[in-house]
């Protein structure tokens, strides 16, 4: 019997498990797999390509799946959202900047907002700007982030909201285990980035799948290092997490060095990219790469969440409350 | 009926709950209230002043308590843990170094050997050292710790494991949300810091137990200003983490400047410990602050967190398996 929470009546959905839109990763093909399973996939709309966002929504079809923006970034570019409301998604979500100027015109659009914060401030400003639903995402997540864990952040915003909306929980979370604890904590769902990233759908390399499969999550690294590789230094608080390799060993704890030398760093950086050489481009990845041993579709990682968390929620009184003296 | 898992067996427990061993704030008082309540304390054995310890072992009297100690700064006063073993006690837990010189000594003595880890390199290192519990330690706990988030680190630790032992969740847990969440994770219970520091018989003053009530785990911080300012900066990769307070923003990201006046800073920060200056001297405390409302008796601390989880573990089937369309 499938977990029903607030979060899957309100967006109409069989599991609660959201993607991550994830960057360029998730595009039309993953986000629709992740919908068609049951789950809502949000496809990456990222640092604004409008060509790019224009393909995959169109690329989507029929498939039901909503959009993620990098909020500060989209912002500079006031089309691009429009361009993604015209095709009625049923969630956009904001993440890294304020939400209060693009509330109402989501809403308009039918679209329900979707906030992650990284902190419990940024989740009291989501919600006095009108968030329909919180991601509380900890720092173990891959990519950009603050410094809270998933443990003690997520209880906290479910206080905070007090009822009022849905909370998701983000950041570790790969498996039913995740989904089963982020209930117990008092969220509704789960939004899940690194395990989607490790399947056949998801649009990168198949060379960083598979060192995010041989990782452990004592192998990644939360900084900037990349972002100056990347000439993308986001604005403070935010770092990004990453697996580590080659190039972050080598300029650890460097950052000031980095920056002298960035010109030439990034040159060297970008070409590394484009070849797929990821002992110095960044494979972008969460603490949880210890639970991944596989790369298998993404319909079947959302089948096994909920299939995994149903269980321990039906079992757990049987397992824990046995009685014995 | 009380939650039974492997850890209340081994250890002979009412509760899956362990009081973090925290320096000199887990005195006899407070340990033998959380171990006459139905869970484990233990006394903090810290950096080891062996006459603080006889004082506490002797006065916790008939109370079944365990010690905890900083592996790394006992290791270099070997009477200290013999004067603890002497007693007897039920469990002796390893933080912060290696185990494996004093595993077997431990053993003998009768004690269940309870090893702190903080990444899965660590939790590899303890098991084949001989661990019998594995408390897995994440990065949102109070004081001395290393980078990873609880919520990923505690399954992989589990994964790890393979059920040989029993993985104790630390780090972000004050509620019985989160021994319900643990659980789910795979763990058979939690450690908990800060929510016994503020209880009626810790060890710790009046004034930082307000401040701790008072706090967002927002205003915490992870780094080493507060170590340089004690004189006892540990070695990498510990770093601590503590409430905010007017030092830690005068500060914050000049960690080198603050070493160039140590000598001048350590004394004015001694004598703001003595007098219970709180805007200099350090509360440790862990993200889980949020969450922690009250400075009630430790004992109804542990039924709060045993009743909540046992409610949550009962009625989730409930709650999230009703099979609305």
């Amino acid at each position: 019997m499938p977990i029903s929470t607030r979060l899957t009546e309100l967006l109409g959905l069989q599991h609660p498990i959201l993607l991550a839109p994830m960057d360029l990763i998730a595009d039309a093909r993953l986000a629709g797999a992740v919908s068609r399973a049951g789950g809502l996939g949000l496809i990456g709309g990222g640092y604004g390509d409008a060509d790019w966002l224009a393909r995959e929504l169109d690329a989507a079809g029929d498939a039901r799946v909503g959009v993620g923006f990098i909020t500060w970034s989209m912002a500079r570019k006031p089309g691009l959202l429009e361009l993604a409301l015209e095709r009625r998604p049923p969630a956009v979500m904001l993440s890294f900047g304020e939400v209060r100027p693009h509330a109402d015109r989501i809403k308009q659009a039918g679209a329900k907002l979707v906030c992650q914060v990284q902190t419990l401030e940024q989740a009291r400003e989501a919600l006095e700007a009108g968030a329909e639903v919180l991601v509380a995402q900890g720092a173990e997540a891959g990519g950009h982030g603050v410094s809270r864990g998933t443990f003690a952040l997520v209880p906290a915003v479910v206080d905070l909201a007090r009822g009022a909306v849905p909370v998701v929980a983000a950041g570790g979370v790969a498996d039913g285990r995740g989904l089963a604890a982020a209930l117990m904590l008092g969220a509704d769902g789960v939004l899940v980035g690194s395990r989607f990233y490790a399947t056949q759908e998801a649009a990168g390399a198949q060379a960083a799948k598979e060192r995010m499969v041989a990782a452990s999550g004592d192998q990644t690294i939360r900084g900037i290092l990349f972002d100056i590789a990347r000439r993308n230094v986001w604005p403070a608080p935010y770092t990004g997490r990453v697996l580590r390799n080659a190039f972050s060993e080598r300029w650890r704890g460097r950052e000031a060095e980095l920056l002298q030398h960035q010109e030439a760093e990034a040159a060297r950086y970008a070409a590394a990219r484009a070849a797929g050489d990821f002992d110095t481009a960044g494979v972008i990845a969460g603490e949880a790469v210890d639970l991944i041993g596989d790369i298998p579709p993404a319909a079947e990682v959302v089948e096994r969440i909920a299939r995994e968390a149903e269980a321990l929620i039906a079992g757990a009184s049987n397992r824990h409350r046995v009685g014995r003296p």
